[in-house]
């Protein structure tokens, strides 16, 4: 593992999904760290229960290497605000060994930079995902039913795509869940109404949201870029029941869609499932993300199982990180970890050599994303 | 491993859920013995293949450490044969670590120990559980339509409480699945027309027990005890398929159910998704219990990966044993050796110091359940 | 692991489960050798993303070890164009440690052997399983009415298994998913009708699919033969989200049906759901065949998984390998290889004694199947 995350040092890694940076400069309290290393919301849970993980306890020890300090919240909260924000953010994410960051601004509120102020005040390269829900809701105001709003979010996104955006991504699961289906006109035109008439319009619904990610996929297809799809884990808003990428078979078994690029994020604990699509389809790809942060050592083991029917031609890197510049390191710092054990047990097993290995791992980290985004090669 | 294992060596776990013992003396048979190391009931299951696990192996070996005999059944019968029930029993109780035992007396036949019996007998010290639908049936024939049996619970619920019982335990993943939801009460009155002509009554149907659920659910809340969700594995007359922990979100959404505790007991093979509830929901608690005896290598596998969301503040012991000391004491070994590989793995990743490593296992072992149910520490 | 493959290296294994080689000589590209290390069809998956594999690079170096020769394409296609391919194929076949073959030859188009030229090129042993669907779509010519067609298919089942047929084998999974249940005559006839007009008729359809799995199994049952069900992976004709075994649970409650052994086949990844059902079911037993050439290093975990409930006395060795005596070797040395690293972990953790790891490993590689199959032992 230590060899193989040697040979990398020098790979500067794609950051396929992420979000943006709170403003700074910002008063973090031990509540504010561990508030961005879970997904609950509640804060007897961020209190409590967060500094009884893995993940956070992992999270400060590997944040204490980075600092040089005690792994402590204090010690850590300590050197953070002895230094200049924007000096000790931009170094963190110097240091994770990112080069380069895709981002989806849909998600973050006031308090975060704004996609110019990001570009300004974080040096490393960055490109923007649009956000397919924020898009359709922002754009509710000014349509009179369905097709006409259909068409502004084509339009939309043909726009943004021409202004630099790299991807679409949808966040279905959380509003209608994953089990996608062909909808009738009149069940579309239905829950049109119900969510033009909501103040602030609030997209939800399957017949909607379930057509809005068809209308995106064809989209996407004419525009070829890739469809970020969010499958598996994320906060209780949405029933991970309803989150497993199996549901997308639709997607890919369409003859209209032929050419389309989809890729699955997050996927735990549907990993497997996520990989098998991988396998099978050609255009499906997807990333562990956000599993690797918040499930520790079992992150890893996600990847490693990933790693059994998924091509890692098929694998991305992403952190899914958001806020703060502590969890873009400690995030970057576990997926390369989690990737280096994954390779070196197919190594040590007799599945790869050891410069096969390599290789695949600077595809995951750099070379799949910059060919399937088409990025420039740094 | 060893280490750990050394520090709780004077830890006295809470075994938040078990059954009672049979009633001694009683003749031990290898079959007998078999018996109780699987959920198959099929004869042949139990003579032919239940000694082709690696759970009952491995179980004969850890009865063998104890015993100082050969690991074979015939040498373990031979010392049990030798030895005064009583004293046998609860000398290899008093070996397993377990301080007290919360118990479900309701799955009992007639050939266990009364709770009055199992007072007197067993010297660890001991609260009981109700067992919701033994419970319910208990009540029917007193009854004239639902709204009349549901008060008759919540009055014996509160009498139960105040009577020393400490957590109320729910069985419907057997009898409609677990995915929860409200029905009507045309559908709630029709099924219990069902349920009150039957001879005896036996719980069955959706809307029946789905509503009973959501009733004591609003009653353990009020009455601050837990409600104890049987989820996962368990014998042929469950539909796996419908057993995920996942269908309760009703009850973690509901804004009237707020303050619930709920804890999802099993879990396995959804163990990774009760994790994810455990860590998203300020209210969920899991155990892994019968997965340890039952799936070998593979339930304190399990517990590997249910520690990756799960924060260990959400964590329990349990050991779902019943009938003979022989299981208490095998589920109890596993379930700490398992609890040591778990926490011992995440020192050696570097996600935990030894010491934070030991002070989890104290919390799952005794401290996360002692303040759950509100037990006096010893 | 390497003691317990010294232990069996002169046990044959009974392959249970597999498909008929391709009619030789052929001329082999590094397309064609790729292509049977996947289950995607798309070429250009096979180009690009097969050799981004580990099963595909592990199977490289699993090859060159057996030719000696390079893990390279180019080296183990250059040895083989210069063997006799009879004389190549046996050799593999002979040094994969299998002794008899079970084959469905019911997928095999046209540039396979046939049933006789299989017989006669093949040295090794082997024995037929008659493939459901593929049965009745051959009778769906003769008849007029569902009840006709159930009985041509009784008959002809009856007939196969008098000629020495050792199985049957259904791929519903395929065809309507696993979700088993009855229907109503009227569902079944009018599928039937739309059945009989297609041309050629192509068997779909919940009625008339889990109609046909009932009247097998029932026939089964009686001819007292295994019903091999495809479960998990497979090709993306499959709906994976239908394809778990707990949907089989009809099969294994329904009192009609007591006796019927039901074999499941592949399971990934709902292999510990697999293994739930061989644990708790008389007639249920399984295997991960599949999964174990093609998800590499998670392949071999998941037989560890499995291996956590499931009696040893229930899982079965099989390759499912076709076309090529290159994937017969690669998946048959894999599965051994799995089958020891499972074992070996539960001698070192000290649940079997090495010499129950190896008696279990030989009833997993021939036992088990020798006695369900009721074959010779040799």
């Amino acid at each position: 593992m230590e060899a193989l995350l040697a040979e990398w040092e020098g790979v500067r890694a794609v950051d396929h999904h992420c979000h943006p940076l709170l403003r700074w400069p910002l008063d973090l309290t031990p509540f504010g760290l561990r508030a961005v290393f879970t997904e609950a919301a509640d804060p007897t849970m961020i209190r409590e229960h967060v500094p009884c993980t893995a993940a956070y306890r992992g999270a400060l020890a590997c944040l204490a290497g980075a600092l040089g300090c005690a792994a402590t919240e204090e010690a850590i909260l300590e050197v953070r605000a002895g230094r200049d924000p924007g000096t000790y953010a931009n170094a963190l994410l110097e240091r994770s060994g990112t080069g380069v960051l895709l981002l989806d601004h849909g998600f973050a509120g006031g308090d975060a930079f704004t996609v110019a102020e990001h570009h300004r005040e974080v040096t490393l390269p960055q490109h923007e995902i649009v956000r397919l829900e924020t898009l359709g809701e922002d754009l509710a105001a000014g349509v009179d039913d369905p097709q006409e709003w259909f068409q502004a979010v084509r339009a939309a996104l043909q726009a943004a795509v021409e202004d630099g955006a790299c991807a679409v991504k949808t966040i279905a699961a959380y509003r209608s869940g994953l089990r996608l289906r062909r909808h009738s006109p009149e069940d579309v035109a239905r829950e049109f109404s119900l969510f033009r008439a909501a103040v602030p319009p609030r997209l939800t619904g399957k017949a909607l949201c379930h057509t809005l990610v068809f209308e995106a996929a064809a989209c996407c297809r004419v525009l070829d870029v890739p469809l970020q799809v969010h499958c598996g884990l994320g906060d209780p808003d949405e029933d991970l029941a309803l989150a497993s990428p199996l549901g997308l078979r639709p997607l890919f078994e369409d003859p209209g869609l032929r050419g389309l690029n989809v890729v699955l994020l997050h996927c735990y604990p549907y990993h497997r499932e996520a990989a098998y699509l991988s396998a099978m389809y050609l255009g499906v790809f997807m990333d562990l993300s956000l599993a690797i942060p918040l499930a520790a050592a079992d992150g890893a083991r996600a990847l490693k199982e990933a790693l059994g029917l998924c091509p890692w031609s098929k694998l991305l890197y992403a952190t899914d990180a958001s806020r703060l510049p502590e969890l873009y390191f400690v995030a970057a710092t576990r997926q390369r970890e989690a990737l280096a054990a994954a390779l070196s047990d197919l190594v040590t097993a007799g599945f790869l050599s050891r410069d096969e290995g390599v290789e695949a791992g600077r595809r995951v980290l750099a070379g799949n994303a910059t060919a399937l985004y088409r990025l420039q090669p740094r």
